[in-house]
């Protein structure tokens, strides 16, 4: 498991086109600019609770995303199997049946 | 653009997870087991129109989470570049250069 703030980052980024306008800017404040709940509170004129309430629903709503598509994982996944293909790719003579073994599981990824 | 019934097979296997169960089960026997509008409505003792009206909205909905997500567009992107690569590796000596050419643009479509 990724560490909060970067699964975080990394959970907006798959899903933040599914967010409302409002959980687009607080997220975007607080996990990417790095605002504090009170600065976002003061930017919106609302309470500090206010603004905690809507992050916690929003981080609960992105992990619910993810449990049903499966973006970060398989992400993540692919991105294992792509690394690995350049560095076969980069040796003198790269075995062909490697190569298509890992074609065969980015195919299984979808 | 596929033809619809395809389209909408695809979208739905996509993001199924995202619709409540009486949408899932609406879909899967209208667009999956072929069933006709009146043989849902008298499975589920509703009007015709009212599973109408349900598939359409749910249609739309699953348009509105491709718009978002594009799901559906960058599988095909990547089964396109699959295939490309599967065909250069039966090749005798497969350029290396082409393979990752790629898987570069493999990387770019996450």
């Amino acid at each position: 498991m990724l560490e909060k703030t970067t699964r975080m980052n990394y959970l907006y980024d798959f899903y933040f086109s599914l967010l409302t306008p409002k959980q687009q800017s607080y997220m975007s404040l607080y996990y990417l600019d790095d605002y504090s709940l009170g600065e976002i509170a003061e930017e919106y004129d609302v309470s500090r609770q206010a603004v905690y309430d809507n992050i916690k629903r929003t981080e609960a709503m992105l992990e619910e995303y993810e449990e049903k598509l499966l973006l970060l994982q398989k992400f993540q996944e692919r991105t294992r199997l792509i690394r690995d293909m350049k560095q076969l790719l980069n040796e003198e003579n790269p075995s062909k049946e490697a190569l298509l073994k890992i074609v065969t599981e980015l195919e299984k990824l979808d």
